[in-house]
């Protein structure tokens, strides 16, 4: 799995997020009940939320497309309230994810990635991918899944995962 | 990320794991109740409790190294009742993983990949990696960690990624 492939994946993944938001919508009107009171559920107290989920997985994608295709992260501020709001959230990450081309991340592997977070220190891009950038997306998208699955709504893991590109023979 | 990469990636995740399972029995003896209750934790009463999540992240690095590697995957039967088991269970796995070379990915890309689940279908090995093992992967490990965060147990993003190979300058 190459950078671009890691990226694509988390596009993928994103886009399956949005069918869960949809998921969650529909099971708020059988239920009925307003389905933004879902956007501040949460796990623990002292967690994020559904909204602080979705915001850190656009953000871990966003910002992996960034550091390793080498261009500037644009600025999408963490304003969303709403399952509405989210869902654009998503659509802006997706939008910016597809500016960064295959052989934008020709020289991802020996990039230095030093986030603010790092205090200074850096990782190599090969190293950011592996133990920050996937272990770290996959985790907010599995948090608001896991959110969404507490509080009844209907999904499956197939919804997670989404389509595969099998063959036969 | 190549299949080896993700693979130790994989087990580096387990050994978090079982330091989530000794904070979980930690926080068991502070609050006086039997840690073994955590092991049948669950977030939805149709999803697997802790133990189900625990087997299947093991699983999910188990056939990812087998059917990658091209090696028969060991049985592990899913018989775990207790915290105790569970930390067993990742031993053995980690213990089949570190038989995996490198060497033995170097055809990973071209394998034909077809578990059981995919009804006589198949993946290329590359497209099993990034579109089931990675993210089912961390799809079991996340929920192992968002039962024991949801039952009060001290867990911080950084106990999730674990070490870092940073560095200076």
């Amino acid at each position: 799995m190459n950078c671009h492939d890691a990226i694509r994946l988390f596009a993928k993944t994103l886009r399956n997020l949005e069918q869960w938001l949809d998921k969650a919508a529909e099971h708020a009107k059988v239920k009925s009940f307003e389905v933004d009171v879902l956007a501040q559920a949460r796990l623990a107290p002292d967690q994020f939320g559904l909204v602080g989920q979705v915001q850190s997985a656009c953000d871990q994608a966003k910002y992996a497309a960034a550091y390793l295709g080498g261009k500037d992260a644009p600025s999408h501020p963490d304003n969303e309230q709403t399952i509405a709001d989210l869902k654009q959230r998503i659509e802006k990450c997706l939008g910016f994810l597809e500016t960064v081309q295959a052989s934008d991340f020709a020289a991802a592997q020996d990039r230095k990635v030093a986030p603010p977070w790092l205090g200074g220190k850096w990782l190599r891009g090969d190293e950011y991918l592996t133990h920050v950038a996937v272990p770290n997306f996959f985790f907010h998208a599995t948090m608001a899944y896991a959110i969404l699955r507490h509080n009844g709504v209907d999904l499956g893991k197939m919804d997670y995962i989404g389509s595969l590109p099998t063959k036969e023979g």
